[in-house]
């Protein structure tokens, strides 16, 4: 068997999340019939990783065998003749037997997409349109979020994580003064803990006075309710230790 | 009578351009319906000019009278309660009875939105992926173009113009390593002159060797045959004297 990790591309407007689920459309579900059609075997392809409904992908990483041994561009060039035009493999390459795209992941970057101003229908399900907040608020706080913690409060119920314990290894706020970027490194993430933190961090660059670091302590959901909403999340990258 | 300017964003994607037309979904029908379902009063809408099929505006401006003297706030609220999710207007002001959206315009700026890289799957339809482009022989190229010249290589066949002597104030290319935008101001346009431009210009980035004060003085479209894809131009904003 040949091993194959691609690196994935999608707007997830139009699917139920990354993960196969009953009767949605999926990422995984698109991916693996494009395997199928362009090299009649039937695989299941690991993700990094989960993106929820909505949720789109910059850099997903996934991997798969097949016994037949294709040069790396007809696997990108194959699939993506298979695939919407809402899913692209930007890249594929052959690996080691052991990789695996979710156990193998060191570290994964997600970008949470603001645009400060009008709601422009080109940014519609891409970004979160946001008033005149202060950055610099906002990058203070963030720094709140680096390191390791508990991040139950952080975490949505119907999460399967055994443990609640995550290392933060970044958060950046970049800002052209139009678009703002927040960017969060992590060894892995709760469920919909981005969009959990992203809502207190603009609740923080509009004016509110909240204490991050306190708000890890309370290891409590109910102290940080809002949860901004998927659309503007953006499965960044993964890294992986070659 | 109480006449109106109102500034407009809309996603391109869906309509054959600003301009009504036969049998096709244009801008400025669903902006007229818009009107008629707050107001009442069928009326037409000018725009500041028209954009062509899939060409997305980020500030189209467009003028209309009405009987009714609505607040500025009803007007946005109320048309954006009637559009569709593509259009949007972004604001709404009382002006002079003697405005008029296309003869009152002194400068346009349209952009021409390139990314430099793999196309994905959330740039769909609004940006031009490109290689690894040499910017500053792009903007070396850019100078040629302003000042007051007689663009007939840069106008496409099935223009209406009498005159095709347009005045080019300001080329600016901007990059900053992903999203390249090229920013054309002018005191008007011809027909498609600023795809043939941008298509001039990403061949230059790429390598090509192309004199634009040569291909200026050439008068001659064949001269300057490519027409840069429609979905990556915006129409940026339309300024007045006021």
């Amino acid at each position: 068997m040949i091993r194959y990790a691609i690196t994935i591309s999608y707007d997830g407007g139009g699917f139920c999340g990354w993960q196969h689920q009953a009767n949605c459309d999926s990422v995984q579900d698109a991916v693996e019939k494009a395997i199928f059609l362009l090299s009649g075997e039937r695989v299941k392809v690991v993700g990094s990783g989960r993106t929820d409904a909505g949720v789109h992908a910059l850099g997903q990483v996934a991997s798969f065998s097949l016994e037949k041994d294709l040069a790396e561009n007809v696997i990108v060039g194959g699939l993506n003749a298979h695939l919407p035009k809402s899913i692209r493999i930007l890249s594929a390459k052959k690996t080691e037997e052991s990789f695996d795209a979710r156990k193998s992941a060191k570290k994964k970057t997600y970008m949470y997409l603001m645009y400060r101003g009008n709601a422009l229908p080109v940014l519609y399900n891409r970004a979160l349109c946001v008033g005149d907040v202060n950055v610099e608020a906002m990058r203070a706080a963030a720094k709140d979020i680096v390191g390791t913690h508990d991040f139950s409060t952080f975490k949505a119920a119907g999460s399967g994580a055994k443990t609640s314990v995550r290392t933060v290894y970044d958060v950046r706020i970049d800002d052209d003064g139009k678009f703002i970027k927040l960017f969060i490194t992590a060894n892995g993430f709760l469920y919909n803990m981005v969009r959990i933190i992203a809502a207190q961090l603009v609740k923080i660059g509009s004016g509110a006075k909240v204490d991050i670091k306190e708000l890890i302590e309370k290891r409590d959901r109910t102290a940080a309710k809002e949860t901004a909403p998927a659309f503007a999340l953006y499965l960044y990258s993964v890294e992986y230790n070659d």
